[in-house]
């Protein structure tokens, strides 16, 4: 059992991987907004010698020029430019889907691999372009499309790949975090939690892609295919609004030992794909419950592994950038442009429901007068569904009286379809808030 | 712009990257224990195409023997075997430094790869390793080594790579977490909670390891080198014990709105790695609070992305095996073997000290009498330390009175300083626990 040192004295890597190991990698910028000034501030202030910084495209780039960056990059409006410039890597900031689909498509069809922050580009065609960068030995890199900062699609990927993961489950919008955190711990009503995230710019003038749960939609797309390997359209999955949430579900969630956040839930069994985006019951206990202000979770669950979680900053310049710059070293260190799936089975394209078989909370809105429990509990029973427990928060006007009634563990489509004939009962001043208690 | 479909088409991978990509990988495995047949197991269950078990090694081989191997495996108890077969990937999951050295630098010597979930070794002797398999054209991966199944290692080295790393922060021992938490719930001594986490399989038979910190300490250790570029010896690093925690620094810490747990804290500053592994309070909003029983977290703080969680299972045989599997499947990936230093600084060395800068708990045992507070307070004020504030628990027996002190912000060693003094009064009934308290 001698130590054998001579050969390993003598053994040296071969000459391509050396060159390989030392050579540049040249980095065009495509959007130089709070993400791209970002990345390139971390290019030049790190000042890896192995990643350079060769051009900025941005639409009116002359309003965009500064002063930190080296002389020798090239600012340029035109993609063009970029394409046919000596750039390794092509990194896009830009968002939205159109021109920046055709751009990313002539980016690796020119032979650039190409790293980028856009979930809903790659939710809409993730797997088409992985496959073109495949064909030309290239690679498309995403990690910062699902977010921000949190290392999940990479964890997913590479630190957990060994496992075999059959649930994803995550807060993946900061924006709606906020407003229910705000609501939670202020007591106000839904609409002036919005007005609030807006004017301190938590929330867009239009915030429909993040209250309706759009946005977290396209990630949960983007997780589901990376995670489970499992391709499904983003609309075939179900997204519900935060809107109807009031304080008084936060003070009735308290009551149940939970929290109410706006949860991104994929679950495969057999070949069906349980997803969907919406106000939810919590835990206090969860991890889920305790994600404060813009910060992501993300909770991965496999059948050896049990749960993985990630967590960190969602959005935000910086830490967007510390994904997309790990995504560009990612390349430069010369990992093989397998796409997602190295190693594993191919892609299911699965049935997508969002039929969850969970606990349900109800909370209704009334005109009280005599016999309304009993007209609820006759028609529950009618449906085989039973109630768990019914808490009414005393003091509360007769005309608009709030209560709640908790429902023990049944199928989200058959507690729906009590509630169409509920919600047309004379004593119902506005529709059932129907949310799933998740355990 | 229009879109160039033509060179897409035509784009094909090199026939290199295509053999590499399509190439099956042979493992061997040194070690048969939990973690190897877990390992075994997820190897089998997968059925990847790509991997191949070919040989198990361990001594007393034929009672390790299992029906649910393929029968082509060679169970062999000499190690030559596994060396002069055709695994292309060794994964030592055997544990100790000797001969799992000699064994680790034989195989990657004969040119083969090595996975192995071994901190001791790792810590000990990480960076000859890794310098070995870079001159031999292999890799060395070790994401099993800190934290079992919880993929830190991988997320500190691609996920936020492109972050400047300052703090890492965990708990990396499961054990003492397990410990700890039953103090806390059920208000038993140390050595009850000790005995209960034996007689569960939660504590070995010679705790110290665990329970002195020198486990954490040698994951500490490789999380400093992966995160912080810092090439520290284990040794350097102080660790102190958990033993003297009772159910009444849990009393205490809660009515400072803290919990105890056993910390794993590295932060550079400068020159200077400031880290330790101790018990410490712990805010209870932090996440560090939350963690339960046996799971392992880790937060790691970058100048660029701000903080960062990881969390799972820290142990048990297939979270173990998840996180060498998924080393495997790196390997098999063919991300270059360029060690742990992809774009980065070369390692600092800096000076290592456990000085931290901190509020602090100081839990007394006395005998009282009168003027007990007045002689600290002497002490503590000639030494420039400022009383933050004095909790006394009523209802305690005079002759062994616990009284807690917290002191504002200061340096770790002047507080060591003035207990020297404090130690030695005659109402002293056991020396003074003092822990750090965290922000």
């Amino acid at each position: 059992m001698a130590r054998k040192s001579a050969p390993e004295r003598s053994g040296k890597p071969s000459p391509e991987k050396a060159g390989q190991r030392d050579r540049i990698w040249n980095v065009a910028l495509v959007g130089f907004g709070t993400v791209g000034s970002s990345v390139a501030r971390i290019l030049v202030e790190r000042k890896r010698a192995r990643l350079r910084l060769v051009a900025v495209c941005n639409r009116n780039v002359a309003r965009k020029k500064v002063d930190w960056l080296p002389v020798e990059v090239v600012w340029t409006e035109n993609i063009d430019d970029v394409l046919s410039s000596n750039a390794d890597i092509v990194v896009e900031v830009m968002g939205g889907l159109q021109p920046t689909e055709d751009w990313v498509r002539r980016a690796l069809s020119s032979g650039k691999s190409v790293v980028t922050a856009n979930k809903q580009l790659i939710a809409h065609c993730g797997p088409e372009l992985i496959a073109l960068a495949s064909r030309m030995g290239q690679r498309i890199e995403f990690g910062a499309s699902v977010a921000g900062g949190v290392p999940v699609i990479s964890g997913i990927h590479e630190g957990i790949a060994g496992d075999e993961l059959f649930k994803i489950c995550g807060i993946l919008n900061g924006t709606c975090n906020y407003i229910l955190s705000q609501i939670e711990s202020n007591g106000v009503p839904f609409a002036t939690a919005l007005r609030e995230a807006q004017k301190l710019g938590f929330a867009e003038a239009d915030p429909t892609e993040d209250i309706e749960g759009f946005d977290a939609r396209a990630k949960l797309t983007i997780l589901a295919r990376v995670g489970l390997y499992c391709n499904v359209a983003p609309t075939s999955i179900v997204a519900r609004s935060i809107a109807p949430i009031d304080s008084i579900d936060f003070e009735y969630a308290n009551q149940l030992g939970c929290t109410i956040r706006q949860i991104s839930l994929a679950e495969l069994k057999g070949d069906q794909l349980f997803a969907a985006v919406q106000p939810a019951l919590v835990p206090l206990s969860s991890p889920l419950a305790r994600v404060e202000g813009s910060q992501n979770l993300v909770m991965a669950t496999g059948a050896y592994g049990g749960e993985t979680v990630f967590g960190g900053h969602g959005a935000g310049g910086h830490p967007t950038a510390v994904a997309v710059v790990s995504d560009i070293l990612s390349i430069a260190r010369g990992k093989q442009a397998d796409g997602i799936h190295a190693g594993h089975a191919p892609e299911k394209t699965p049935n997508v429901s969002a039929d969850f078989t969970t606990k349900h909370y109800l909370r209704f809105m009334v005109k009280d007068r005599p016999g309304i429990i009993a007209s609820l509990a006759t028609i529950l029973a009618q449906s085989e569904i039973n109630i768990d427990a019914v808490v009414q928060k005393p003091g509360c006007p007769k005309s608009h009286l709030p209560f709640l009634i908790t429902l023990e563990e049944c199928k989200a489509s058959l507690v729906e379809q009590a509630l169409q004939q509920i919600d047309a009962l004379d004593f119902m001043v506005q529709p059932c808030l129907h949310l799933p208690i998740l355990g």
